[in-house]
This record gives structure tokens, C-alpha cells and sequence, in this order.
């Protein structure tokens, strides 16, 4: 055997001793700024993740993919750590699903069923009961239903601020509840989404706090209600039937695959950003949450890039299935609950790639002047301080800000994502790159800014 | 808001140049060899994995756990590279099992359920008929067990190179299978297993390659059909109740995890070793295949430690669900068919935590003088070059070798393994320390050898 012992020698260089770095925070908020609107990262990471992985509902094959990829992901941006932390949650699977109008003329609806539902068990048929509006279903009998098939037909307005969302989200969240309740057999909604041209169903679950039990329940295109709304204006009854084969199977896991980048004051005190690598399994989430992953990967490598590194580190957490029921943001919070002071503020970007309009806070009153330097780092970008609503931190943070987290939202302009949200159109091609690395510079303004601080943003109340 | 910028200097000094590693391989091997007696790091991984872990059947939360587990670990280790690939197999659930005589006495059996094998919807009962092997079930009549329930009482025998696990096993992996083509409605088989005092039923898989349908079928504890034979030479019938919830629940995925060190000669080329990440859920898989794990992993960080490293890199894979049908090694297989000229040399470690006693091998013929001298380098531990059979490469690492990779197994001891190999007792107290570490100073002998080689042990040819 021959040896091919190697002789490596290895020379690192360094220019030491270096120069403090003596840039104000405003220079290097700018620098930062100004580099984001040139990094091509976040698309590259969004155009990976939605073509190598694509869909990838919790607890699918493609969601495993998807941990692997952000593993690998995290590892080639140079994190200094990457781990994962198990979630596990009911399976909820999508095997088939259909319906159409029976009577008193016969067409397709296009549909999705509610996530969160059981399935017909073969062919429901039932004569449909039309409600104007969740309120007006409510108002009705228990039992009153008798086997019909209740339909909801109430339409999200549009708003940049996504309120348009909550206003109308409970009849889709709450319904099949309150359906099951006046003793329906099932439950057609008009979507929760803002699309009206070439309109789709929007997926979505229902809520796991409203007590009792669902019942199949599936959401109509906006053009596919407005079919069924006016043939109940007729006369006569409307019969429709539904093939959904869905429903819970079982139990399954995944991971949140959690990347940190150290701090160089050696605290082990870091801001929490990230967003959630599930998504539905209609399109390829880009939007939902493809771009709320890449935008704060690429952030946080940007930042950490930076010789010297702020003193607070950066952690980027990819939560897992968020869409059935926040589980990966209930898992880390209970997981972390005993690390809330390393957790010096959370921002999660949960609302799509459209640009971001304003910022919100929810920080002890303390801060108030560092807030103000906030916003006077995000003015370049046009990103005020909104004071309409205080900050939630996002759906997986907003875990840990009710038990005092301390939070800033960056809102994304909500207006045009509503139209894909939870769609087969939420793919890659109406992710307008500019918008990311314009996102991009907000969240490295919102990072250098807070890891380079030693306020203390907290305590705050905590709150649901 | 104060800013905190850190002045942060880094000096990296490096004693350069560097002196040529002069060892000769033999010592480099002999310094290897003593670290690894010397060094608490298997075992230190085996204590974390059984006890932070504990059981991790494929597609559980916990083997969701002991994914996360080995990514920090690795990571932790220092592995050059870590990442995940998916691996996706049918999901399936032991919920709960039991068993009892009813005539001609009462009395319950020690049992559980044979993986992959359904189970008996509610409470199964029927007259139990007795045959000695496999052979004389296979000798009855087709349909004529007439919905009895069979029992095949062989009992496994005792061998350091487990020759008496393959002789007894296909009465596990096959006979659900045969018994049901004899009109059986279910099927007792005394576990495949050497334990006699205080035994334990044995778990196990049926085979995915035999045609037809698999019935419910469990292993009885060696105590538990030692009572029933001696019941059965009685005259009477023997009637017997089973209420088994197991079966398949739809599909669930899981992850290889892979660490890699490289080599230093920049070649890519690098030596396979590894173990299995799942377990059963009867015991905490302490040997099968914590052990196996543990030891790969040690026995890489000491070879990757030294300075400077050998030429070839070193890649360990903890594969996914190996006990329910090798879904992990052949999706790496299938993975990474395309690169094996990559992969020089493959060995797991996958037979408990006995010591190693002797190696075998599968090379090509050339690299036979490469082969002698790896047997001087184990000589001073007493591994001799076993000749009775050519290596498996083990199971995962043997779907690589099913397409040309040449192998090598580090034979462990079997001769204790089978007491508890897939029972609740396959937990840590039943390793011994010292154990693992001559196994760990064996592996560092063979990745030493390997990947400080330039021979081309392959190829060879591709078998089943």
C-alpha cells in the first residue's frame, strides 16, 4: 500500500491588529441598506426552495425535503450553528377532492376543503342553505340545518394592512363549527382572498380553540360563489354534492431547523427573526412563506457578515406547520420559555413578499427613544412608524412574545397578497425580486439596529 | 441608544511550515488504537442517545428527536459538513398487544407484534396448531388451518457470527406470510432470539419481498412458547385470544443524516461508514443500533483530529428506518448511485455492541496485499481476516454493494447480541464501556488504513 500522506500547510493571514470599527450606526445601517438592494440571496433561496422543494404541507415527504434543504441552506450561509427541534402534530392529508352543482343546472365548483376537516366518506349530497355572513349562520336554530349543506358566501374587502383577512377569517376558521352546531352535513364558504380574475380556492384551517366538532367543509373560488349565490336567488333548491377525501390520519413530525449566528459581545443574547418552511399544498408557497424564509436568511447573513459583527447574535428559526395550527411556534416557545431574557426582540415575516410599509411595536415604554432611531434608520427605505396596531411578532413568534416577548413587526403591503394567499397561484412567478431585497434592506435595518444595541426592548405584558 | 460595536481582533497563529506528518501508517495506526481505548466518546453518545432520546421508531416524534439529536451532534463533533436527506417508507403503529391462553388453562403470553403485519381488529380467538419449523408449516396443505391460529416453535441457536440469526429468521420474515396462504388466521412464532432467562419477545419486520398478504402475527417470549409447547403435547385443544392494534397508517417520513469530514488531498474520494438512527420501541436501542452509531462517530472525529489528515475523507451515515425494510440505505443508494466511484471503501456497524472478533472482506482481487496489511494493523487487537464468507457491507451500506462498492465488516461478537436484539432489554446497562472502545480503536484502524490509502479497493461485482 502506498501512502499518500499529504503535507498541508496552512497560512492564515491576518491584518491584525484591525481598527475598531469606528462607523456610526447610521453609516453602517446605509452600508447594509445598500447592500441588500443589490443581494441576490433571498431570490436564490426562494427560487430553491419553491422549485427543489416546492409544496410541502407538514408532515408530507416534501416537508422533510424541505428541513433537509434548510439545513443545507443554513450550513451554506455560514451560520455558526444549525440544529433542529422536533414538532409533532396530527396529520392532516389531502387525498382527493371534489363537488359540483347537481340542480338546478350541473357544473363543477372549484373548491379546496377546510384543512382541519374530515371528509364526506364517499358522495354528500344535500340542497345548499345560503348565509350572507358567519353572523347571520349563527343567528340561526340549533339544528335547525337538518342535513343541508350551509353556504356562507361574505367577501374579504381588500386593505394594505390585511384586516380585510381578520374581518372575514372566521367564517372559514369558525365556521364548520358553528355549521356542525345548526346540524348541517356540510359547509361551503365562500374563500377568504381578495382574487377575482381567474379566481381560485384559498386552503386554509380551521380553529383549534372553537369547541365541538367540524364537519366537511371546503372553500369556493370567488367565481364559483358567485355562480352558486345566484342560482339561489332563483327559486327552486340548489343540490350539490361532495367527494372529499380528506382528514386526520394519525399523528406526524417534522423539525424547526434553527440557525444562529453568535453575537460578539459573548452575552448569548440574540434577536429572534424567521418564518415558516411549511406551506399549504396547492402552490409552491412562495409567498406563504417562501418569502418570509429567505428574506430573513439573507438579512441575517448580511448582518453577520459584517467585520466586527454586532454584539447581540442573530437567530433565524424555519418554523414547522404553521398552517394547521402554529405548532412549530408552540413547540419552540415552550421549548425556549426558560431563554426568554437571551431573546431580545422577535420580528417574524408571515405576510407575503410585498414591500414593507410601516413598522410595529410592541416594546416597553423605556424604548421609546430607540424606537425613534429606528425609525429615523427605516426613513430612506419610507417605512414609518405605524401606531394603529401594536406588533404581534408574526404567528410562530407571536408564541413567545405572550409570554413577554418583546416584538416589531415589518408590514408587508398586504394589498395584492390575499389574491394567491393559500392559492395553486402562490408560485415564484409573482414574487417581484426587487420587492425581496428591498424587504431585505428593512429587515438588516431592523437587525443592525437591535443587535447592535444594548437596550433592553422588554419587559413587555404578556398578552394572547 | 448606546451602541455597543465590539472591537474584535483576531490573531490566528499557525506554527508554519509545518513538518511533514513522518509517521508510517503502522504509527499513526498504533497512536490511533491507543486514543480510541482511552477515549469516552462513544460511550458518551450512547448514554445521550438512550437517554435523551431513548426508542426511536421509524416515523415517531422521537425519530424526529434522534434526528435533531444527530445533526447537533455532528455538528458538535465538528464534522466538515452535515446535512439531511429525506427517506420516506409506510408508516407503521404499534398502539397496543396483547395475548392469553384461555384453555386448557388461563394464562397471558409475552408477546409482541411482528412489524409490517396488520392488526387483529378487536379480539381474535382460535385453536392453536403447532409445527416445529417453518419447513413443516410450508408442508401443510394450502387453506387447510381452516382460520386456526398457527404457532412455529424453532427455537434460534447461539453463535458468535450470527449464522443462527439468519437460519431462524425467515420464520419471522416470511412465516406470516406462509401461514396465511394455509388458511391461518393469525400466527405465533417463538422470537428469533438466544435469551432464556428472563426472556423477552422479539420484535422484528416481516419481509417486504414475499408475495401475498402478511396476517397477524406475533413473537412469543422464549418462556411464553416453552409453556406453550408444553401445553400442546397436551391432549385437549389449545385456544388462544390475541387483540393486536397495530398495522399501517398511510406513509411518514424520515431523514439519513450524513456528516462528512474531508479528506486532505482534494480528491472528493472518501470512506462510508455508519449505523442506523431507528430503533425498535421495545428497549432504547442501545445496541441495535445506538452502538453502531456511537462508534462510527467516535471512531471518525479521532481520524479526522489528527493533523494533518489522511488523504481520503471520511462520510458517516446514520440512516432512517433500517428495521422496517432498509427504507434508509436504499434511498441513499438511489441517491448516490451516480457518485460511487466517490465512495472507496463501506463498512456499518450494525451487529450490537460485542467486540469486534474478526473482519471480512469484499474487494477487489488487486488490493489483496492491502488487505493483509490491514489485517497486521488489527493484529495487536486480535481481529483476525475471517475467510468464511465475504462481507455484507451491513444492511444499508449492503444496498451500495448490491451495485459495486466494495465492503468490508468489522465483525462484532453476536454471541450475547440475540438475548436482547429487538427487546425491551436492548438498553444501556447491558453495554460495556470497554467495549466500545476497542470497537471504536478497531474502526479507527480500518479508516485510517482506507483513507490514507490511494488503492481502488473495487470494483467488484454488483450482487444481491
Amino acid at each position: 500500500m502506498r501512502l499518500a500522506l499529504s503535507l498541508i500547510c496552512t497560512f492564515v493571514l491576518c491584518g491584525c491588529p484591525q481598527a475598531p470599527d469606528q462607523r456610526s450606526l447610521a453609516e453602517a445601517v446605509a452600508d447594509l441598506q445598500q447592500q441588500a438592494l443589490q443581494d441576490e440571496t433571498a431570490w436564490r433561496l426562494l427560487e430553491s426552495l419553491t422549485s427543489e422543494v416546492g409544496p410541502r404541507m407538514a408532515g408530507s415527504v416534501a416537508d422533510a425535503r424541505a428541513v433537509a434543504w434548510a439545513v443545507e441552506k443554513m450550513n451554506d450561509l455560514g451560520f455558526d450553528r444549525v440544529w433542529l427541534e422536533p414538532v409533532d402534530f396530527p396529520l392532516w392529508v389531502r387525498d382527493s377532492e371534489s363537488g359540483r352543482v347537481l340542480s338546478p343546472e350541473g357544473f363543477e365548483l372549484d373548491l379546496t376543503a377546510l384543512g382541519g376537516t374530515p371528509g364526506t366518506g364517499g358522495t354528500l349530497r344535500g340542497d345548499v342553505v345560503h348565509f350572507e355572513s358567519l353572523a347571520s349562520l349563527e343567528a340561526a336554530e340549533p339544528g335547525s340545518l337538518g342535513g343541508k349543506i350551509a353556504f356562507i358566501s361574505a367577501a374579504m374587502r381588500r386593505d394594505q394592512g390585511a384586516a380585510g383577512y381578520s374581518e372575514t377569517v372566521p367564517q372559514r376558521s369558525r365556521g364548520p363549527f358553528v355549521a356542525a352546531r345548526k346540524g348541517a352535513s356540510a359547509l361551503l364558504i365562500r374563500s377568504i382572498g381578495t382574487d377575482t380574475r381567474n379566481s381560485a380556492p384559498h386552503a386554509g384551517n380551521v380553529s383549534s380553540l372553537e369547541p365541538g366538532e367540524s364537519l366537511p367543509a371546503a372553500a369556493l373560488s370567488n367565481a364559483s360563489a358567485d355562480r352558486l349565490v345566484e342560482l339561489l336567488q332563483g327559486e327552486g333548491p340548489v343540490a350539490v354534492e361532495l367527494e372529499l377525501d380528506v382528514g386526520y390520519r394519525g399523528r406526524a413530525s417534522s423539525h424547526n431547523v434553527i440557525g444562529e449566528f453568535t453575537g460578539a459581545s459573548g452575552s448569548g443574547e440574540f434577536v429572534l427573526i424567521g418564518g415558516h418552511l411549511d406551506s399549504w399544498d396547492l402552490g409552491s408557497g412562495a409567498h406563504d412563506d417562501g418569502a418570509g424564509v429567505a428574506i430573513t436568511l439573507a438579512a441575517a447573513k448580511l448582518v453577520a457578515d459584517q467585520a466586527p459583527r454586532p454584539a447581540r447574535g442573530i437567530r433565524v428559526v424555519l418554523f414547522a406547520n404553521e398552517e394547521q395550527g402554529v405548532h412549530g411556534g408552540k413547540a419552540y416557545a415552550a421549548a425556549h420559555a426558560n431563554e426568554l431574557s437571551l431573546h431580545v426582540l422577535g420580528s417574524e415575516s408571515d405576510l407575503g413578499a410585498g414591500r414593507i410599509y410601516e413598522f410595529r411595536t410592541r416594546v416597553n415604554e423605556a424604548a421609546e427613544p430607540d424606537i425613534a432611531e429606528l425609525a429615523e434608520l427605516l426613513a430612506p427605505l419610507g417605512i414609518p412608524h405605524g401606531t394603529d396596531a401594536l406588533a404581534s411578532g408574526g404567528a410562530d413568534i407571536g408564541e413567545m412574545r405572550k409570554i413577554g416577548l418583546p416584538v416589531i413587526d415589518l408590514r408587508h403591503d398586504a394589498s395584492q397578497y390575499f389574491d394567491l394567499h393559500h392559492t395553486r397561484n402562490d408560485t415564484l412567478d409573482t414574487v417581484d425580486p426587487a420587492d425581496l431585497k428591498f424587504n431585505v434592506a428593512a429587515y438588516v435595518t431592523l437587525l443592525q439596529w437591535a443587535a447592535s444595541s444594548d437596550t433592553s426592548f422588554g419587559p413587555i405584558e404578556p398578552s394572547e
